[in-house]
């Protein structure tokens, strides 16, 4: 029950990340058009689709939506998006179901109220280095990146290394 | 009179925010259509919209104006907004006409000195930790967050505590 | 010749800005139209404002040029807009002779190097907080204050202080 | 061969840069168009034009492309854009190929592990303070700047000093 972090880490076969506060700092730019833009991180997204072409499911799970965040997670490969998700632990069920893999398998990352509940289910509850109080209380590894800053490419890196699938030697992807 | 910050904010039944320099980080993006791009952090506005939620009305008053602004705090579920705002006092006196309540009970966040005076009739003024120095001297509680990067969520967050309406157990909401 | 700041202080009838790396962090941003898109600052524009509304002229001298820029600083009260501007000194005599000033009554603020000649004729050369080296060499007065985060705010401040012409008790302006 | 960093610079005459994480923070906006929006630097930009204009070829090697981006280089002056590129290598030598210069004879900058093998055979690997880890043990120069904060306005900076090429009583240039 109390295995360290790095035992966690060899038992994850997937990932799923909040949005806002994870893959962005948590800034909403208001555009005219009435869409709220986003923001993403070039080495976020790098391991996303490093991830993906290693045989990883990485999914995004949501209450945010919009077509320029669809567009940006299926360029980089991404097949399992919950963007306007008001029921984040079924989505869990749902990215794991479509898998074969149990919750125990994935990785998770949030950062705030509305991602307790899943992080509770997950195998693995991670958060970026400037979460909520209660949100860093039940993580079993606090990223030393902030949201937006890498911290999501931070524990894809860790999860990848430990099976020999990161680094230079491994084939080139897109940046 | 001189009673401490956590009995003032027992009586606190309302919360009334600047924009600038509160709800963003001071920027302004100059967007080729000539109108001022602004933004929004995403905990605050999860804050706002659990206030509204709980019954706490929530009020935007500020001299700036536009669209993209009241489409955002409209869908956050904020009905009293003030934008374009050039006498704050009276703005802050028609709110709490309008929810039945005294400036004593209303919670206010600005940083600058348009806050100034709208400040002093508030029932707790309160600011983000870069407010300007003569905001800060007539604070009676300086946010450990700057603007932008959550100093409402703070205060809101404080107040719901208080009540027993904030944290995971709390019925979720929209992120 | 080698008064201190605050004598110097004393003479400035003007101001004149630089644009990148002073009103902004000197960050563009590309957009899809082509159009370099810039930032402000509100507490700047502020201050800028309030100069204008007390009888400072204040010139924006940049090589950078945009519509939203000129909107921009049009809707704070300026008339001095020298955009797309190759030559600086030049500039400045202009300003000058437009206002009946001589360049000795002229606070100029830079941060590089294409600003170094005319910070080298203005009566008082500041410069923000991040500048180039060899413009701090050449600066009276460096503030606390980055490009883009209230270094010109800062520099306004302190000369409508001095004449009794900042604070809340001044008539109140536009955010 | 282990000579010190003075001396490769000296034999330094051509600069080639990636972008994301270099030019830019590593920070892309998603645009509700679907394209990535970018940010620039001033001093950057400022830099780039006056090595060009100095005579030494800049080279722009990026797996990232986009209309915008194109615009910016081509204002700038440069004129070996390799974006959209697949293969940073094959880049360096047709880069070189065309500027009559060998690989030992340019400086590169990069971040994160689509570097990792062009760097390996510029004379000269250079990375931002806030590179990937594996980036900076391969780099015999670790800036004191981040990406997007004046990195490539400081390597540059470095190579025309050594030469006499930099500082305000050289020409004058745009901003």
């Amino acid at each position: 029950m109390s295995r360290n972090f790095k035992e966690q880490l060899a038992d994850i076969r997937a990932f799923a990340f909040d949005v806002d506060g994870v893959l962005t700092d948590g800034t909403l730019y208001l555009h005219p058009s009435g869409e709220l833009l986003r923001t993403a991180n070039v080495r976020d997204g790098y391991a996303m689709h490093r991830a993906v072409a290693m045989g990883y499911p990485v999914a995004i799970i949501t209450g945010g939506s919009s077509e320029s965040l669809r567009l940006r997670y299926a360029a980089l490969g991404l097949h399992d998006l919950y963007l306007g998700c008001a029921d984040k632990p079924s989505a869990l069920i749902d990215f794991c179901s479509r898998h074969g893999l149990t919750p125990a398998q994935v990785l998770y990352m949030g950062d705030d109220l509305p991602d307790y509940h899943v992080m509770r289910m997950a195998g693995l509850a991670t958060c970026p280095q400037d979460a909520d109080s209660e949100i860093k209380q039940i993580s079993a590894y606090i990223s030393n990146f902030d949201g937006g800053h890498g911290c999501v490419r931070d524990v894809i890196e860790q999860v990848l290394r430990l099976n020999g699938l990161w680094g230079p030697s491994a084939n080139g992807l897109m940046q």
